[in-house]
């Protein structure tokens, strides 16, 4: 893959903006550094797939992660090209795919449009909203103390989130290695799709280890996930029932509420001992 | 407007699962309440125009709010007739449009298509994204006092939220008469755009109350309550950098951040005394 870098980065992740406090002894001017957010455009082939809201960082991985994850591409090997144009009113990231792909990209662009930030990027229909899910593969065991471990490990690795406590990370813990990828943004879809780009650019092997989420699980999250084959997804907030289920389908095992004291195992627990 | 609902509704907004809790004495078996989520196709005179995945209350406002915060409808009235049709895969709420709006909409199709539950519905070029904001009226004004109040009775109205602890909700705070609505789903754009079809279903007047939110502010929030002239936008989290500039253009009172020991002006603090 060809990836052409715009001349600077313009567009900040995170700004400290003016604002009034009214706290309970009166007003003060006070100021806060808040995330920034930009519109992404991803073109394959000259045609836009999709425009999200996303943080300004990190927009190679989107690109890739999206691609990836979406269904686009089964490997980054499939995308010959990647560019990154800084416009005035957003960011474009422009792909172009190898000659099989680009054939069946073009014959899947009639449900392909618009938005996303939302995970159900290009779909138009609710059989594609629930599409079938791959099952993920076996073989990975995580012990709860290796849970615990990382999440306490997590919030050293959120950058932004630090600067700004209001972005999400999604984060690859690789068994013994600490994390291996975190990428964090404003739309938790995208984080997760930034994560998934830089793995697959560094080559990360992903039959180690464990996505980790800061954010709530969409059953989007969970197919996602289950795209990159991870056997394991780690979440600090709660699942959706249809995420859930659509876990159990996919044979992954899926934790929720992962807090200091304790994490909740709502599929496929024969994984965590 | 026509309503038609479906004979029964088959999908509760909740549902008790079973889980095992690791805690740090070890596993034992349990249960949680999580929220439920289905797609959910709005469908504008037989043409989908978006599917989102939501939470399986409140339709009906779903699918009017998103006609009119996404710009499909200027009034309810426009809306002709609407039907919910609960199918095996999802949701569909099928409206029907008054002429003039039915002709309008044909001729935006080619830029709508697709998900949603980011805001961005049908949006496939970074120049809509960025779509020019229409300014709010004025003449409202609001004391710390009432913000406070309001958002101490928040939690009071949150149902769903209550009993799972992992969904958003919309509230319509009007002068001196509390909550005039209240709507919750897993995705906060679609919180809001149900809070907006409540309120225009209800005939509620917007000129004299605020928007609560439970959620961050995204651009998409400030522009969906900028388009029912909102004055005010009170949100329990922060915004993001984007969001305070969509609201200056907007003049619009943005406050974030807002918790019981205060909050943040972020834009147009005049409004706040």
């Amino acid at each position: 893959m060809t990836t052409r870098h715009p001349p600077k980065p313009a567009v900040p992740a995170s700004r400290s903006v003016a604002m009034t406090r009214f706290g309970l002894h009166g007003a003060t001017q006070d100021h806060r550094r808040v995330p920034e957010e930009v519109a992404v455009a991803l073109v394959h082939d000259g045609s836009t797939t999709a425009v999200m809201m996303a943080t300004p960082a990190d927009i190679e991985d989107l690109a890739l992660g999206f691609s990836l994850t979406e269904g686009i591409v089964a490997e980054a090997s499939e995308i010959e090209g990647l560019e990154v144009v800084e416009t005035g009113i957003g960011i474009e990231a422009r792909m172009w795919l190898a000659k099989p792909r680009a054939t069946a990209l073009a014959a899947r662009r009639r449900y392909l449009a618009g938005p996303t930030g939302c995970g159900l990027c290009g779909v138009d229909s609710l059989g594609e909203a629930m599409r079938p899910i791959p099952a993920v593969p076996d073989g990975l065991r995580i012990s709860p103390a290796e849970i615990h471990a990382a999440l306490a490990a997590l919030p050293a690795a959120q950058a932004l989130g630090a600067a700004t406590r209001a972005v999400h990370a999604a984060a690859w813990w690789g068994r013994g290695g600490g994390f291996a990828g975190v990428r964090e943004d404003v739309g938790r879809h995208n984080a997760l799709d930034k994560l998934v780009g830089a793995l697959a650019a560094a080559g990360q092997d992903r039959t180690d280890g464990a996505v980790f989420l800061t954010s709530r699980v969409s059953v989007e999250m969970i197919q996602k996930a289950a795209v990159i084959g991870a056997q394991v997804l780690v979440a600090v907030s709660a699942p959706t029932a249809l995420a859930i289920r659509t876990a159990e389908q996919a044979r992954m095992t899926l934790v929720g509420v992962a807090r200091r004291d304790g994490f909740e195992v709502f599929t496929r627990p024969d994984r965590v001992c």
